[in-house]
């Protein structure tokens, strides 16, 4: 069973700051992120990653300060590098969009945090989903749906072609005869397509993974068929079981279509986990953070995610359906589960509250969490677990210390890293160079 | 007296990875220059700097096997995030090229590097010098010289701009009220220039330094004018005391013109420094590393630098000076510095040997350096020196071991460091904010 983490400073509940536990100022507190990571390294999670977005909110203001969503944040890429030094074996992903970098930039980037890791670096390839972040590289608003999509393709091929500039053998350091690489193993790449004109060349050896792991989130028909075409992690959404095993036939299904074999590719789900000392108790603690969350905040979530404003809406009454707008650009698979609530007949506030962002939450004890977890990896639902941590350190400690070594005592996880890079340890092939001979 | 330190893996000689001592895989080893970068801060230096250009040579590559210039090499700054971690005072500062990025990657890569070392973050912002990178961007060459500046003008002006979103105050983690942050303190940009858009606003609380701090090493009139209006540290160039000296007064005398003071501006010259046991010594070992180099480096350092191709004449016959290009769009005092030595009708090969890149040479031992330093800084010819060295560690290890106590003795560098961050130890003052009431 593959295990990442998905950090938010203070954790992934939006209250998870205000509690009295909660360290200030951790946004931005890189000490802090290391003791974070080195309890994950401890709990042997495959691998620590870093959503982002290039945008502060520039809107709502008043509300955003109640759960300030990417207001405040390290660049993930840079924080990463600074994380390599202060752990040996978890994998480190981070995010960034093909929206609003260069090709040769990202590679650059994502190849050097792979040498400063000695093979743990994975990149998650996004598309993208808000406007502030278009105003900030010049745009009103962001590209549709289907033109990002053909962009990060073109985008995605044009890194991977840079990442085999150099062929694996190519320096070989012959100080004797003064040749420091062998010419024939380095390869210009010439692409001329519709987004991009690179014709050069990448100048850092072959990543130590021949490439950095490709994770991606995509929901939408255009984000699996890209998914399954080229990603070798994919986050799943479903809250459920059976929406889970839907998402993992369908993507997997696509594979073959692109001659590619399911195992090169691992599903994970994204949950929320709530360790109690029964599932009453876990369920408590949900509902004293939920408690805490300003419904400012519920209804800014509301409103970026369903692209329209409901906040004139009275709170204790059901959202009139035809609020609902037509189409989203934005995050195709949160608009529904939005829109699925309200056609529940939910009241506003009750929308608010139950929207989770298209994750499950397993409550319980130990072994009843573990039980869940089993259950979908059995079932065909995921290969693995994509776990948004609510509230750090402790649900972060709560897990490694208690579900894990559940999972161990079950044979459903590791007991000790065995590879030496994340590929190995996610059971990933490393791609040979397209050039290799 | 400020000394910076410019460093390349093996060391900035072009046959410096050919030496006995040499460790192989340097370029792209963090373990390797975390071990550099200890001495260096051992030795108090201000600063540790890599320079950069996004881009790997992709003609004459049996050439570049000989003296790989930029063939392999780690990204900077994802490499001091690296080495921030293993470092307490000494600066971190690297290139990044205005003409190839997005200001809204860099200010957020550098304000991050900024947080993360704990305000010791500085960017050197050229505009790159080379049609490799251009091609790596989809351009097929650079733009124009006085083009590249207006848009590195605007460019720092719009990262200024995003580095000012927050002010200093403005997150207050107020958990009794729910506000982490004090939305008057919080600044949208709203910049539309010749080259830039951006609405928008930084996702991250003010850089620990107000600004990482401000590097150039233009030397052209418009890079001249760049630096006066904008710059905190400037490489200078000059190889020889006097040249220094007119560059010093050139480039402070522009300031007042820009309301600022000259003290607001270090220049640090260029320059290499040999230590041996005596002068003679030295420059044997100068002559050593000079026999190693391979004519055909020579004769691409030149290409490359005069933008013409002399490999068609003989080696040991004067260069006719009608060969010199009547014009150069890339390094100009490069180029000027190579005309020069063919003016003076040296013969192509000896050419070769003494071009230096426009850096003078300190040869000696640590009391004979320790004098010319004294002398140009004393002249007024410089506020200190940017220290390429030649051979690494040994360079390093001498330069701090034995010129570093005698500098000491003398009173003229500092022995311990002062300040908690880069500008703190430089004596630049922290810029306040735009917006800061
Ligand atoms: C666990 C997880 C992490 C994600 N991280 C990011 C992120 O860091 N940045 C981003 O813009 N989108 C992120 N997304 C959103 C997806 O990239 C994707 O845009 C979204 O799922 C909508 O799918 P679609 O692009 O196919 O419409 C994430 C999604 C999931 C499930
Ligand atoms: C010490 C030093 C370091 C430099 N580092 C870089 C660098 O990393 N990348 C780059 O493109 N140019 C670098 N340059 C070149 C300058 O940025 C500048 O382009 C050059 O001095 C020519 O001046 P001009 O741009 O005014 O014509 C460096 C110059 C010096 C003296």
């Amino acid at each position: 069973m593959v295990l990442g983490g998905l950090f938010e400073a203070n954790g992934y509940h939006s209250s998870a700051w205000l509690l009295p536990g909660a360290q200030d100022k951790a946004p931005t507190d890189v000490d802090y992120f290391r003791r974070i990571i080195q309890i994950a390294e401890a709990g042997l999670l495959d691998f620590f990653f870093l959503a982002d977005t290039p945008a502060a909110r520039t809107e709502n203001l008043d509300a955003w300060t109640r759960g300030p969503l990417y207001m405040n944040m390290l660049e993930p890429i840079t924080l990463l590098s600074a994380l390599a030094g202060t752990t040996a074996h978890i994998g480190l992903g981070a995010t960034a969009s093909t929206s609003f970098y260069e090709p040769f930039n990202v590679a650059r980037l994502f190849a050097s945090l792979d040498h400063i890791s000695h093979g743990r670096a994975a990149w998650n390839v996004v598309t993208s989903a808000n406007d502030f972040a278009a105003r900030n590289f010049g745009l009103d608003r962001l590209p549709p749906h289907d033109r990002r999509y053909a962009r990060a393709r073109e985008f995605l091929h044009v890194v991977r072609g840079l990442w085999d500039t150099w062929e694996d053998d190519a320096f070989i350091y012959d100080k004797a005869n003064a040749r420091m690489f062998e010419p024939s193993k380095f390869h210009v790449l010439d692409h001329q397509g519709e987004f991009f004109k690179v014709h050069g060349a990448l100048n850092m050896a072959r990543p130590p993974q021949g490439s950095p792991v490709i994770f991606q989130a995509g929901a939408s028909e255009t984000g699996k068929a890209f998914a399954a075409e080229t990603a070798e992690v994919v986050f799943g959404t479903g809250a459920t079981m059976e929406e889970a095993l839907a998402f993992y036939r369908d993507l997997k299904g696509r594979m073959p279509a692109y001659n590619r074999h399911p195992d090169a590719l691992k599903i994970l789900s994204g949950v929320s986990i709530v360790v109690g000392d029964s599932e009453a108790h876990a369920r408590e603690k949900w509902a004293s953070w939920q408690d805490k969350v300003h419904i400012d905040i519920g209804l800014l979530y509301l409103k970026t995610d369903l692209e329209t404003d409901l906040s004139d809406l009275p709170l204790d009454e059901p959202v009139p359906p035809h609020r609902v707008p037509a189409t989203s650009n934005h995050h195709q698979v949160y608009f529904q589960e939005i829109a699925g609530l309200i056609h529940q007949g939910l009241t506003l506030r009750e929308v608010c509250r139950r929207y989770n962002r298209s994750k499950a939450i397993f409550f319980g004890d130990a072994a009843q969490v573990a039980d869940q977890m089993q259950a979908w990896v059995e079932a065909g639902a995921c290969d693995g677990f994509m776990i948004a941590f609510p509230v750090l350190p402790d649900s972060l400690v709560e897990f490694t210390t208690q579900v894990v070594p559940e999972l161990q005592r079950r044979g459903l996880f590791r007991t000790a890293y065995q590879g030496t890079t994340l590929r190995d340890n996610l059971g990933l092939r490393r791609p040979a160079s397209r050039h290799a001979r």
